[in-house]
């Protein structure tokens, strides 16, 4: 029997905790997989002191990473303490002394992908991330390894179940936001400080991994276009029902020319595409490719087992390509340099809710709005307001730019007749 | 630069011609990917007179096998032939002889997949068959690699995309089974001779591969119970619909205490299921495991280009592996052994539709006959029939033991009251 292989684990919250109960109760079936035994020996925590899930036989916390990053005889180090730092550094000293790394840190990877595989490669040792982007879903091998023949032109992806649960609600039960928000804080789906769910921050960490692996580029989180779900209201989702559309965090990256576009923002998705029904906390993602044409994965997108489902995945292939004594595989490219589309420049349908005086003329001026900005309307919908004098207008456009859908949403908020541009939601694009 | 890989292909149809155009067109990719160049050497053919796709340069067509499979210098051969014999023979030669084969052939590993794969691992060469199930879509690496750490319990899938389009438009469009059938021959979809698809065969050699897979267990072709869906009338859309369900010709991989459930037949499948919205030609997988909990992949489940994505990831994995000096992965294990539950034994809900007299007393005959067998109710329609004085009676059960209703059934149609029980359909358990 080959030596045991020797696992460090930096962190163990809830998918720390899911992965140490997971080694300990698959241990047999672990062992006849990877061909040798796979031992938990150390666990990084901040506490030792606090109540925890029962350890295998032979693992010991610690408050000193240290005692994982400098001891020799770990093989395997799994980060799953989350944030920038110190897990950038960690990531960065295992990989320096000859670790193979399994990380879920979405954060780390969406700022330093290029730099961290980079360092994994020079020193001859493994990064896998599986789980850094919708939890326990088969998702970055597929996409980097299986699908590797295909040139990959678009993701579209629903990548935070939080905002998805809170959506849901808004569409199923007429909730506003804040009660939706409320509900998913009470139901433990949503922070107290829900900014990194609501505002998308979490979306285009994810978002970009997924671009810079589909696309052979960097994509920055910063390179990805963010808007967050707080001014959709109950009304949106009752005109996209009546449009036939569900309303959606989306998350997009696409090839457009030798650029790449990547933004995360509310979207309308037609009721006939597969993405319309994904509820709940679940996640998907749809990718589109020039071989395989289409393809999506769905699952849970977070939640201990599921995500410990990922890192345990990565654990194993590391640990078997130990086991063989197989070389490490080379990492992903990124090296296409290709550059970020602006915004501006972006091409898609809009949808246009806006309050304005109920009175003769108004609806002239303001297609006559649009038609100078050269947007064209694919429907209207004009309806009495709830408050009193003013009509809603809803307008959904044709394929159009940004910059003149932009353009036209000042101009019409300026016009006299206009009360506000209650809200500006693009429509998803693509195949599905 | 390291030496070329050379490729023989065995087959130039709808898959063959689209590797082939694939590795002409994406050559400098795919050598760089590698790191080395893959290149096309020999093509069987029946018939080198044929019109076909431009092979690449240096590629040549062959009527003789053995040009092939005794070339020292090819180093994979990519079998997409399909049928059993001579596949089978080319591939085990290939084997044999210390090539790696990559297959796209789901009825030679519905048949002989422990032996071929035993066979592979014996002279230390891969044996990958991605395209095998559910074309294009990444499913038998997610399933065998990704999520190794899970306990699998099942496997729910649409993996005949030529009934699954048949079905669509029976449900959508209200046609009969003929004119479903007619309409899928002319789009060439369907065979002249569809027994292979609408008898369940082609889905069921797929389900024998993926609850291989999935169980670590052999299930034949031949352990697979098979219903095809030539039974099943507009009527049962509707009432289907009525009740919130789809019917689906499902696939269904179970495992059921220490036994494998293996079953393809029409099934009611909720209307609240992503399953129930994959329509067309397109093909969806359900895993349901211990940690993962669910995942589902949708694409297209076949197709010139769909299914060349999936050989050639297989391909480009197979030969990153040669050029960087990896050894063979280990083959999934498949000794556990498990034996396949009986159908009788099998538990499930169940809809039936039957003819009965339109007279006092039938109803009470009808549910009394299912009481006796320890059937229980969930649903009763009862409506006139299309023909005079027959009623037609509607009952979806409660979970029962497929032993009980069968007998019901077979009761039911001795009464005199009854004309005939006119469908029993399964309608499907589990999460999704």
């Amino acid at each position: 029997m080959p030596a045991p292989i020797a696992i460090g684990l930096l962190g163990l919250g809830t998918v720390g905790g899911g992965l140490a109960r997971a080694l300990s109760e698959k241990a047999a079936f672990i062992e006849r997989y990877v061909g040798a035994p796979v031992l938990l020996r150390r666990v990084l925590v901040r506490d030792e002191a606090k109540q925890r899930v029962p350890l295998p036989t032979g693992a010991s916390l610690t408050t000193d990473a240290n005692d994982i990053l400098a001891d020799p005889d770990i093989a395997i180090v799994v980060e799953v303490m989350g944030g920038e730092e110190p897990a950038l550094s960690y990531i960065q000293k295992s990989l320096h002394r000859g670790k193979h790394v399994v990380t879920a840190n979405k954060e780390v990877l969406a700022k330093h992908l290029p730099k961290v595989l980079a360092h994994a490669a020079e020193h001859g040792v493994a990064l896998r991330f599986e789980a850094s982007v919708a939890g326990g879903i088969p998702l970055i091998r597929p996409l980097v390894e299986d699908l590797a023949g295909n040139d990959l032109s678009a993701v579209y992806a629903i990548i935070n179940g939080t905002t998805n649960y809170m959506l849901t609600r808004m569409r199923r039960e007429g909730l506003s936001y804040a009660d939706a928000l409320a509900e998913a804080q009470r139901l433990g789906y949503a922070e107290a400080d829900p900014s990194t769910d609501v505002d998308g921050v979490d979306a285009a960490y994810k978002l970009a991994i997924l671009s810079s692996l589909a696309f052979h580029t960097q994509v920055r989180d910063t390179d990805v276009y963010r808007e967050g779900i707080v001014r959709l209201a109950p009304v949106d989702f009752r005109y996209a029902a009546e449009l036939g559309y569900a309303i959606k965090l989306l998350a997009t990256g696409r090839r457009v020319g030798d650029a790449v576009e990547a933004r995360v923002h509310p979207a309308f998705i037609s009721d006939a595409s597969p993405l319309a029904d994904v509820d709940g906390v679940l996640n998907a993602v749809e990718l589109e490719g020039d071989l395989v044409d289409w393809a999506m994965f769905q699952g849970p997108g977070a939640g201990r087992e599921a995500t410990a489902s990922a890192v345990l995945g990565d654990l194993l292939a590391i640990a078997r390509g130990i086991a063989t004594g197989a070389p490490v595989p080379p990492p992903p490219s990124l090296d296409r340099a290709l550059p970020i589309l602006p915004m501006a420049q972006l091409t898609s349908e809009y949808y246009l809710r806006l309050q304005a005086q109920d009175r003769p003329g108004v609806m002239a001026q303001v297609t006559k709005v649009l038609g100078d900005a050269g947007v064209s309307l694919a429907s209207v919908i004009q309806k009495e307001s709830h408050t009193g004098s003013l009509a809603e207008i809803v307008i959904t456009t044709h394929s159009a730019s940004e910059a003149a859908v932009q353009q036209a949403a000042t101009a019409l908020s300026e016009l006299s007749a206009v009360r506000e541009v209650s809200n500006l939601v693009r429509i998803k694009g693509g195949q599905g």
